[in-house]
């Protein structure tokens, strides 16, 4: 080991505590030991701004106050993208007790824990060669699409859970273009994409005509807006990326559990660390609860996510203490999949304001 | 297809609401239209009883209630372990939209999205080594012991979420052996194991003593009691696979709880379909939350289980319609990790009476 333990424990523990407290201070977004300890965990693991991210699951906003401490005290130093920390860092994350990250993610998957292989084959080929014309994603709707392995994989996870197959789909919000994947598989009875963005709209109806997919159909729709009287209680399966913002993405949910026929129906959403919290996620899951549903499964990291074109316009960029454009996917989600056990006493009422943004979004 | 639809819808309706009308009056367990269809979709996917189990993701109690719903209306037939849909009850199936279940699973990682071959070498060699002389599982304890790829995989999972190394680990109830993975990696900085069985504590100190893993003890501990003062508050993460009636699960997971040094601590622990209703998981998941822990991660079918010697005497199996024992790994159950996000207000009291069994309990 190249460099001693230099702090003894208590004073490591204070120094923690220090830097938890000033970061505390700073930024309304919920920050714990733990947290601390993962960001730690990443700078022994990585000096890549941007797979620290990834590994450290805490919300850019504080991740970003908590580096900027460091380098502040002497523990932390960032250069042309790469962070490094110096031998009091080392020696800080030594005596907390801190390991590097050991990964352990099957390769083959990808973590995902089901193969899009498992699709035909001409589904995967088909929509590589659809993706490559695609529109690319834009911030005034707080965009940013998967890989096309992830969207894959999420219509295979849902025919394996038997969501799919002779099943109406409702797709809200559709960037990613499930709603094609999902209708090229020849599975479901129906499948309508929703979308405020015209541009996709049209590429998705272009891309139904020209494929011959007439199951699926895309209509505009903004989803601050009630649900279609025509909408409600119609499908049997929704899949949305939602806004992570509390609101955005209660909206987004219920407009989805609203559109739902009934109990033992189905929801598929994706849900990051880079703009949630613990604490987000604890209320997200009691919201859940309350609007009747159960969680039935939750892969972390199952999502990768393309780097998209406004980068460096995005309100986090400014928080970073060095800058680089990422080379790679940092940017992750964990599937979630939901079941209805009793209908939801939801309003289909009209939402204003800000659905973007709360104190931890970070890409919009 | 070999079967024309004789039923027209309605009529499928009709009699689907019928059957579970007559199963909800029979049986004290939830099952909902959903439940129906995914016992359907299973039978039509195999003709293999404990296949037929797992697919189904009901519970077995109110599954062999259905099942014998069917032979009663001459839609299914059972024999010598084998359950065939009928021409009858093939057509119901078809005319409720009902697909056969369409695997995605992940070969590699069978599903549990982490590879345990990123493991060193000697820990899964030294494992396969120790566990040819593991105790039988008994029934008396509600054992049921796991493959060795998952418990492996379980601890390549923590291992990788942080919550192995250098830490101060419990496993509640060990027949898995996880206390012995976890140990062979020499990654903790102490693991106990505790369990009722006299067997496996002194099994465990033996191969704690004959490999020189000095930072694992085995102590004898009835879960039912209070936990011991000296444990209280002393552990980061606990590891444990309860007992499923929502009193021994309850139970089962506060004295985890109570174990936690507080926020920022870890538990892991399983969940099956087989003694489990999705109301029971809601259930529990809204008593987490009222714990003040957090749900990160939920694989289902993540922990396969060895097949137990006491299968033919266990209360489910004088349910079943045909009998047959299984041949291959057919219990599974959910991996779920949690996060303390506060300290929860919790009693550290005696327990009394039956923990193993409630209305959903099949294997006691």
């Amino acid at each position: 080991m190249p460099h001693t333990k230099t702090f003894p424990e208590t004073s490591a523990v204070e120094l923690r505590d220090r830097l938890l407290e000033t970061v505390r201070q700073q930024m309304p977004v919920p920050f714990t030991e733990r947290d601390a300890e993962r960001a730690l965990a990443a700078l022994l693991t990585t000096d890549n701004l941007w797979e620290a991210i990834r590994l450290s699951r805490v919300p850019l906003r504080v991740l970003s106050a908590f580096w900027h401490r460091l380098i502040a005290e002497g523990l932390l130093e960032a250069h042309d993208g790469a962070l490094r920390l110096t031998e009091s860092g080392q020696a800080l994350a030594q005596a907390l007790g801190v390991a590097p990250v050991r990964e352990a993610t099957c390769v083959h998957c990808e973590g995902r824990s089901v193969d899009y292989r498992t699709l035909p084959e001409d589904v995967v080929e088909r929509f590589a060669e659809i993706c490559r014309h695609r529109p690319e994603a834009i911030q005034d709707y707080d965009q940013g699409f998967v890989t096309e392995a992830t969207t894959l994989a999420r219509i295979a996870f849902a025919w394996h859970r038997g969501d799919l197959e002779g099943k109406q789909l409702l797709v809200l919000g559709d960037d990613d273009l499930m709603s094609i994947a999902a209708a090229l598989t020849g599975a479901p009875a129906y499948v309508l994409a929703v979308d405020i963005d015209d541009r996709l709209i049209q590429f998705i109806n272009d891309v139904a005509r020209r494929e011959g997919l007439d199951r699926l159909e895309a209509v505009r729709y903004d989803l601050r807006e009630p649900l279609p009287t025509s909408w409600l209680r119609k499908f049997d399966t929704f899949m949305t990326d939602p806004t992570e913002s509390f609101l955005g993405f209660k909206t987004t949910i219920e407009r989805g559990l609203l559109a739902l026929r009934g109990p033992g129906c189905a929801g598929y959403f994706g849900l990051t660390h880079v703009e949630s919290s613990y604490e987000k996620w604890a209320q997200i899951q009691r919201f859940l609860l309350d609007s009747g549903v159960v969680l039935t499964d939750l892969i972390d990291d199952f999502s990768a996510y393309v780097n998209w074109g406004y980068i460096e316009s995005m309100r986090s960029w400014e928080w970073l203490p060095t800058h680089r454009l990422p080379e790679r996917p940092w940017y992750y989600s964990a599937l979630h999949r939901i079941e209805l056990l009793r209908t939801p006493a939801l309003e289909n009422a009209a939402v204003e304001g800000d659905i973007f943004t709360d104190e931890e979004a970070a890409t919009t």
